[in-house]
């Protein structure tokens, strides 16, 4: 198929190229029949323009022009011309012309699509998939691939001119136990031996800084073989970074010259460093979560203190079991019906509360079902604790610590919902968690398991508890949390062999297991390990946070399902019994 | 560990620090004690700086230091001072200066390493690999790391200045049948399915042209499980370029920017586009090769027309059966010694020739074994043809053409090496190789296969041979060949589901086959595929012959053996049978 290149994309034209003869090839967006006239929109990735098919120009142009539809790829030759008054459109960038078509090549022909290839479109996202090409042609879907592309630039941009050295790692490794379950591929060169995909380059980062490369960042692929949640693929992309000789304070200040230039070249927002920090703890006492949402206030109140003599059989339990008693004031709720206040009862017993206790801020006082079993004081004391105000609400619940304390943190999230605190054009918030446990205890398998990883470094001054007292451990560990989402999370690591081993140990790995898993790695801090640190973002969810999308699917190109189908190519699929047979292995029953 | 952070890198100090108090952070790359005062040279990635351990500066500092060995990680505070008049190492950038320490902290001890971090090491690379995080520590190896980096970000940032939309394809995609074997991946969430590693995004590049993104590029790791030869590694990292309405001119420009940009860069070389370009049958018949080293002469001669109508038998059947006699002139290679003209004959015949003819050019003409056959126009017809002078050799084989054209190609490269025509200082040489066959019969199977891949578009006007006279058909492919090597493979695609599923046919692929492995392709081809072509660069060849290496592996940060095993971390591994079961496959016995 011969065809002229193009001399301008479908953006390029305005009022000075009115008279030149021009080429342009692209999609037809948008076809008008007005009193034998033809009007296409010819759209390209770059914009749109008009073209014109008239018989009295160019008859020949416009009898093929007849038969073009929807979606035909053609190629056009054409004079621009201004618009005719009346008829300049201000909302395209080339609105003030059009070319008038001199000649016409029909590049390929479209049958008519499943769907639209507009923005609102109401279709099922099964049909969107299955159709990804088309679903891409979306001028929304476009945004989000660019936003995406620029995003990689700012990011490698940034951290070179850090002068961090882009390394890669390898995808076929070797299979360690740790955490999610990982993909793995049977080698056929080596019978009954796999290689497992990477759920993370944390070894070799870390092999990286042994090999004396002090800053090493990639934007690599990463592969988890979970039981998909909603917005969770099988595969994700991961900013990972790491360098030597770092403190906290280094990779603070690093990851926040990133988020500046983030903001900055992609929203033309900027901001000052640092940014806040919340310990752990005060994150789960004020509000709930370790990744909370600061975007609004609606803080948590500790009552423990006010209540702390009181002779409530529920608040006095809870202080007795150390325990605790949170509370969240809803201002001007205190109108609530009982069926709404029911409502929020409700919520708050599926997340896991025995109850939900509320009082409504009255001007004699607190009117609440409990109110009775109150004294005054303890009335008084918790309204002026949470500075209430008549016309609020105040919701209560108490109970073994870290539960409540995410009961309380998920109805705060249900509370900006309802009062609608999370308007479009409300302000990113982000911050820093800092202090994570190093462990989790878990009742289920009777063991400790590691908070981030077992590569995570303790707390110099909690290390002596690391042997009696692990859950008191805290770890050099820390988060970055945009809008209530964590976007990135690292920590200082473990670069000591000895120390390494009392992990694994902790965490229940015989030594024998971790020589097999990880021998390599602990062999390598023999030969002159340097203290290192780093961390990871989650790249598919900031760009989601970036885009203002509500799914990572929406900012991929190719995503998969939540149950890791591929619609559009159908993997995974059956293959040939030859295949399994090369790689020495069979499907059971 | 609690350390101080680094003020300066280990090649930061200078005259104008001298009298500062600095830290520094790094190995102890050497130590010398002389006359109770210890020097090591401390090195990062950055340099190295000499630092001072004396009992009458600091006494306690000293008595730490001689616990020093070679690659102990420490911690240094101390006195930037000059050097004593004549202890001035003018090889290092740091070596006017030293640091006199008054603080030592180690932050970790080595193990004496299995060989020595220094460049000329003469160990096994089975040991090298093993040790990988100390091999990488020596500096030919970080200056491979080093080039390696700036090379992914002269790419990316080239492609971006040029409008290229950087855009992520699957790593777990659909098992397609053509070309080496895939690299396969259980699925867990479905039971009896496959995904397979991909050996190039192809149809994924292809279709975001149909999505209309017109320019895309991904700097992308592909995995092919073959058997591997000498130089390949199971993962490879591919450069990926497609754009739409591109001719093949379009594809030429925007490489040759790309190659301008990394010589300049990266070698402090500029050299002038275009590139020259060989049809597939010149470069043939000029140096018996489609990826011809052009860094010296040496060009093949065709002797057909001279020895036209030769008595002599091998050459008249030669031009009987359609063959080929082709010569090459070796310069003042007159006077080789029947011994070094038979090693000549034996590689010529090893590389499959029936025998190799010699003659040298001496003062009277032509003395050869064959002369006798030839009449005195012939041989002069050949001196005149080869441009012969006294003193020259000449030497011919003749045979079927392809096969005949290799051998003397392979002679030629043979020949440079004798002649020792490849010095380090030669000009690297570009060259573009055009007009390349589509289709390749194999004798064993009995049917074409693709010489590229089964989506290259023939050239327009040798369509019609497609059905009848495939092995006519020329295809819209190139390829960019760098010193010998090809370093990059493209084509324009086909673009037409009708002249797509005529080349499936072609290639012996059925209906259905190709509707199970491609039918997605083929459909996006119905709404509305726009003309594409592009090309991708085999990025880590690239890298080794910029970083001037014979082998991929060490410009690899972590590659694999020839068998695909890591000697590191032992990868592929065995996994626990639990796993094989949640995969639901076992092994064969």
């Amino acid at each position: 198929m011969d065809f002229k290149t193009r001399t301008h994309t479908c953006k390029d034209l305005r009022e000075e190229q009115i008279g030149e003869t021009v080429i342009l090839n692209g999609w037809v967006d948008n076809r008008r029949d007005l009193g034998g006239v033809i009007f296409i929109d010819l759209r390209d990735r770059y914009g749109i323009t008009q073209i014109v098919f008239e018989p009295t120009y160019n008859k020949e142009a416009h009898e093929l022009g007849k038969s073009l539809r929807s979606e035909f790829v053609i190629s056009i030759e054409g004079k621009v011309r201004k618009r005719p008054e009346g008829t300049e459109n201000s909302q395209l960038e080339t609105g003030q012309v059009d070319v008038m078509v001199d000649k016409l090549t029909i590049l390929n022909e479209a049958e008519t699509t499943p769907f639209q290839i507009k923005d609102d479109i109401d279709v099922s996202e099964e049909l969107r998939l299955k159709y990804r090409y088309l679903d891409l042609r979306r001028s929304r879907m476009q945004k989000n691939m660019i936003l995406r592309h620029k995003f990689y630039q700012v990011v490698r941009n940034y951290f070179d001119s850090q002068n961090f050295l882009e390394i890669e790692t390898p995808i076929l490794m070797k299979s360690t136990p740790e955490g999610a379950r990982y993909f793995l591929v049977p080698s056929r060169l080596h019978k009954g031996s796999f290689y497992a995909l990477p759920q993370s380059p944390q070894t070799y980062k870390q092999l990286l800084m042994v090999a004396g490369y002090d800053k090493y960042f990639q934007i690599t692929k990463c592969f988890r073989d979970e039981d998909l949640r909603a917005d969770r693929q099988p595969k994700f992309t991961q900013i990972d970074v790491e360098m030597s000789f770092p403190n906290e304070e280094t990779i603070f200040t690093l990851v926040e010259g990133l988020m500046q230039q983030l903001f900055k070249e992609l929203k033309g927002i900027e901001f000052s460093a640092p940014i806040p920090r919340l310990t752990y703890d005060e994150a789960l006492e004020r509000y709930g979560s370790d990744k909370p949402d600061l975007r609004f206030g609606l803080e948590m109140v500790t009552l423990n203190d006010a209540l702390s003599n009181s002779e409530f059989r529920v608040f006095k339990d809870t202080i007795d079991n150390g325990g605790i008693i949170t509370s969240l004031l809803a201002n001007g709720c205190g109108n609530y019906t009982r069926n709404q206040l029911d409502v929020l009862t409700e919520f708050a017993k599926k997340q896991g509360a025995g109850g939900l206790i509320w009082m409504r801020v009255k001007e004699d006082g607190l009117e609440a079902p409990i109110a009775k079993f109150l004294s005054d004081d303890e009335k008084q004391s918790i309204i002026n604790k949470m500075n209430a105000k008549v016309g609020d609400l105040v919701l209560i619940v108490s109970g073994p610590k870290q539960k409540t304390l995410n009961i309380m943190g998920n109805l705060r999230l249900e509370m900006a919902r309802r009062l609608e605190l999370l308007k479009d054009t409300i302000e990113d918030k982000l911050v820093w968690i800092t202090h994570f446990p190093l462990l989790e205890w878990d009742d289920e398998t009777q063991r400790y398991y590691a908070m981030h990883h077992p590569f995570t470094s303790p707390l110099t001054e909690d290390i002596k508890y690391l042997e009696n007292e692990p859950s008191k451990v805290r770890a050099r560990a820390y988060d970055l949390v945009m809008n209530g989402n964590e976007i990135a999370g690292g920590s200082m690591r473990i670069f000591n062999s000895d120390l390494q081993s009392k992990m694994f140990s902790v965490l229940g790995i015989s030594k024998e297991e971790a020589n097999e898993k990880f021998g390599f790695l602990m062999n390598a801090f023999k030969y002159g390990a340097p203290p290192h640190g780093g961390i990871a973002f989650g790249l598919d969810r900031m760009i989601m946070l970036f885009a203002g999308e509500n799914s990572i699917r929406d900012i991929m190109a190719f995503p998969k399902t939540t149950s890791g189908l591929s619609l559009m190519d159908e993997s995974p699929s059956k293959v040939a019994d030859e295949q399994l047979r090369e790689l020495h292995i069979k499907l059971r029953k």
